[in-house]
């Protein structure tokens, strides 16, 4: 019975190895430094620390584009076309997701790469699911991270898409140059609804599955929200989120849809808002990492945890001040 | 020079002090009660703890309403008609005000009661300015210890006004039951527009100053936002935010907003729905106190002073990673 061969056990990589490999491109390599960063192993975390600074500077070349859209937009099938477009014109195309309610073993919507089906086996392209499952900071936390080390691998487009929950659409603008939510015309209630805070960070929505009997719908929906948008304030001055149409599945209007994401590039690169735009991120990402950690530290904390119970069941009947209760668990998380 | 008798001197006042005047709506004893939650200094803060202990039995049983609205939309006077007909149908009325750029010595717009000129003067309002500039955090959870502070000292309405800056909508929102947009129909471009975040949280949209010729426009402008907000995802199931028009300046309409806000109230109270939103509210803002004061220690920290210039430099131009960064603060922090 023990004649089979062991498996050939995996060697153990070095900081050194990280390194060369993500930037020589090395597919395996890459996934491996991935799940380093993913990784809460407090010896893992040290090491990918080291491997994330050596590579920063390697980083941050590439056209980030994030992309969201309710289940039913067609999402990986728009991602497989716009992808397979991008590599066809010699990109190389590196998608992401931010997913907070995924889980690697309960088989993600996002986590299965054969929604893609093309990139999968696309050699320029890579993609990955999300984290697994955790705070949405945290899943966010080693997203960018995961796009740092993409971009170091040479990947010039990184495409992060996100499910319409919670906030995670804010979380991902936050960490794109471009922010484009998909929407499909007369869908199921669910579906014809789109979540408010949304628009407010679309750089443009484009309204997929315009083809066949379902192209008329689509543009008259395009018109309803091009009126809907034009009521609200733009983001900025120099951009007005446009409305298009397109079908992922015909590849029709996807070609128009990249150009004007190229446009809103130039023009950011430009006027050196696309520079201005990546600082604030940069610095803004240092501050949510610095509070998540913070907080996790906080809650993992044995004497705030001691405390914890009593005191929200307090606070939430309105018997104790959110104040007070916020006072005695600080001090005794920092032993005042 | 010097036979001018000294001013009488402030009595210092008890925590059984605060605590009886405030039960018995002395209003000057409300008000020196507020500014002691909004003191920064310890032996303060400590005192107020004990003064909002000892009255959070007292409090809760007021109707909170958001009121926001850009400059130009007639914010003032709409309170003050409003709160003047409340008053005047018995109610006690005290309008508090989240206005994270104010400064109470700059002027702030918020911090001038001739604003308000029937309730500044009326015995049944309380009108009290925007705490000072600080962190929209730290705005907020003075606001909210003040609000507590006034319903035990006996309003039984709460107006929170907000102006339309950042994120203290969502603030304001977070912490009342009902939040209204107050909008005008076709003024400049600045005031066409509408903050698309705001739609997210409002309960009702009320278009102002429909008078004389203008009623039209502002009829017509009612009728825009209905379908804008149509397109939209309602925030709870129960509540569709209405679109009412109303002149504050002529007190028409007035009346039947407040009995739609009425017309919430009593669906949220017999479905439960009204104590399980303050529930949540009291337990985020909890952790929104945390938060907020674990940042102001950290970043007051003289360890993590040492440091941070020099980290958030190498972050901002993507010389490092964020995250390392942030480590490196936390590790300095909590003397790991």
């Amino acid at each position: 019975m023990n004649d089979r061969p062991a498996p050939p056990r995996r060697r153990t990589l070095t900081t050194a190895d990280y390194v060369d490999g993500v930037r020589k491109g090395d597919r395996m390599v890459l996934a491996r430094a991935i799940t380093l960063v993913e990784s809460r192993n407090p010896a893992h975390r040290e090491q990918a620390a080291e491997v994330l600074s050596a590579l920063t500077a390697d980083a941050g070349k590439a056209q980030r584009v994030g992309i969201t859209g309710v289940p039913g937009v067609g999402k990986s099938t728009f991602i497989d076309t716009l992808g397979s477009n991008l590599t066809a014109a010699g990109h190389r195309v590196a998608v992401l997701a931010v997913d907070p309610t995924s889980s690697r073993t309960g088989g993600s919507i996002l986590g299965d790469k054969t929604r893609m089906a093309r990139l999968a086996i696309d050699d320029r392209a890579f993609v990955r699911p999300s984290p697994s499952a955790g705070t949405l900071g945290g899943v966010t936390r080693r997203t960018r991270e995961t796009m740092l080390l993409c971009e170091a691998a040479g990947y010039d487009i990184v495409l992060v898409e996100t499910v319409g929950v919670g906030q995670s659409e804010t979380a991902v603008a936050d960490m794109v140059d471009f922010f484009l939510v998909l929407m499909i015309a007369g869908a199921g209630d669910e579906l014809q609804g789109i979540k408010k805070g949304v628009l407010e960070v679309a750089d443009m929505i484009a309204i997929n599955k315009a083809d066949g009997e379902n192209e008329r719908r689509a543009r008259r929906a395009a018109g309803d929200y091009r009126s809907a948008l034009n009521i609200m304030t733009p983001r900025t001055a120099d951009w007005r989120p446009p409305v298009v149409v397109c079908s992922a599945l015909a590849n029709t209007g996807v070609e128009d849809l990249w150009s004007r994401i190229g446009d809103h590039r130039e023009m950011m690169e430009a006027s050196g808002a696309l520079t201005r735009l990546r600082q604030r991120q940069n610095v803004r990402w240092m501050w949510d990492v610095i509070e998540d950690r913070l907080l996790d530290r906080f809650r993992s904390d044995d004497r705030v945890a001691a405390m914890l119970a009593d005191l929200e069941t307090a606070v939430e009947s309105g018997n104790m001040p959110a104040g007070v209760a916020a006072d005695r668990l600080i001090a005794g998380f920092l032993d005042d």
